[in-house]
């Protein structure tokens, strides 16, 4: 472990994936309370229904939030392979795509795909984490919205263990509706991979980096924030 | 034609279209003294070079505006139709595209491609008006975003016809190089379809319908001014 209060000297890949993970560790939303309750099998159906509910709202927004980051990227090749992003969330055509495997899953878990697409269950402390961070895409600089997005790089972990849980512990939702998360097993690992490689080469400076890690806490921020809010319910 | 003065009355489609035309007719760059003088075949080598290499600022900047403009479209469906306007000038892969052809045009002309992609030729005058178009998008609803895409209703004329005029007038340009040209006659048409029902649906009082008529404007505005600059040239 690097020593964090004296050394400001430009990390390499190594010591900066380093420091990306330990934010992961201490950070990431896998470690809610929450969450550690969906995992051990304790949320009711209806605490289910509410995180599947309201994390659509994350979901709906990702093509959007991943347009504006596209609209800085400075490189066509690199705007290229960003638009795979968009893709997977928002489908080749419109019977496909990340949105629509959320509505599935969301109707595998007894959810009206009407209510959901019309907002009925959404939370205000999920569209204010949510908007948030479509917001900080907007209004930074283009490798700080790439460097937000770095939180893909402790997805997998979460994501195949939440298809795991799921299947174990809530055998009512129907397991055709674990597409979505099957499908991001691969895609998380190669948008992950992009985006840092975007990051290292733009944060160029010991300062640069740092502002690319606040980011990541930033997002994490937003994740946890969104699980809070899910968590409490409505009031 | 419709009394302008005295009919507040929401327009049906005919009517927007005629009142669109119309603008087309009056407003649109086709009609700018440097574009007849090119039409003509009166233009010498340096002032194409000039056109063609500082219209590259308009084209490489069209992904970075259609980014924009799918973050705002409120439909998964239409966000997937407006993508392919992002495809045909970034392209598929780094191998096609607009942007990659306007390039080979470029190339075809005598122009470095290094230059080019440098910036070494962009008059700020030029720079200024696709900003403006770019921000305009930006900071906009989003129809009005998209109304002032509609000058794609006058395109294919003035490039089917541009096309016959470089062959003409112009052998100096290597003929292969026309291949953005030919590529934009079949999606311009398809583009200006898809915005125009756009507008229509979401232009719903005649207030609305005015204020995208007048976002065409804008944008002819933009395109009029780009060739004033390139007609001036250098200081």
């Amino acid at each position: 472990m690097i020593d964090l209060q004296t050394s400001r000297q430009l990390l390499n890949e190594e010591q900066f994936v380093e420091r990306l993970k330990h934010i992961g560790e201490t950070k990431y939303h896998d470690k809610h309370p929450f969450h550690a309750r969906m995992h051990e099998g304790s949320l009711s159906k209806t605490e289910m229904q509410r995180w599947i509910a309201n994390r659509f709202y994350y979901q709906k927004c990702l093509p959007i939030k991943d347009s504006l980051v596209m609209s800085k990227l400075p490189e066509r090749s690199d705007r290229i392979r960003w638009r795979e992003r968009i893709v997977d969330h928002d489908g080749r055509t419109e019977d496909d795509g990340g949105i629509l495997a959320w509505l599935r899953f969301a109707e595998a878990a007894g959810i009206s795909r009407n209510e959901l697409i019309e907002g009925k269950h959404f939370l205000p402390g999920v569209v204010f984490a949510v908007d948030a961070y479509v917001n900080y895409c907007r209004n930074n600089e283009w490798w700080l919205a790439v460097a937000s997005s770095l939180t893909e790089v402790f997805a997998p972990t979460l994501v195949s263990y939440r298809i795991e849980v799921i299947e174990r512990h809530y055998p009512w939702i129907n397991a055709e509706g674990l597409t979505y998360f099957r499908n991001r097993l691969s895609q998380a690992p190669r948008d992950s991979q992009h985006g840092l490689s975007l990051v290292l080469s733009a944060a160029d400076t010991y300062e640069k980096q740092d502002l690319a890690l606040k980011a990541v806490e930033f997002k994490c921020d937003v994740l946890w924030s969104m699980v809070d809010a899910i968590q409490n319910g409505e009031r």
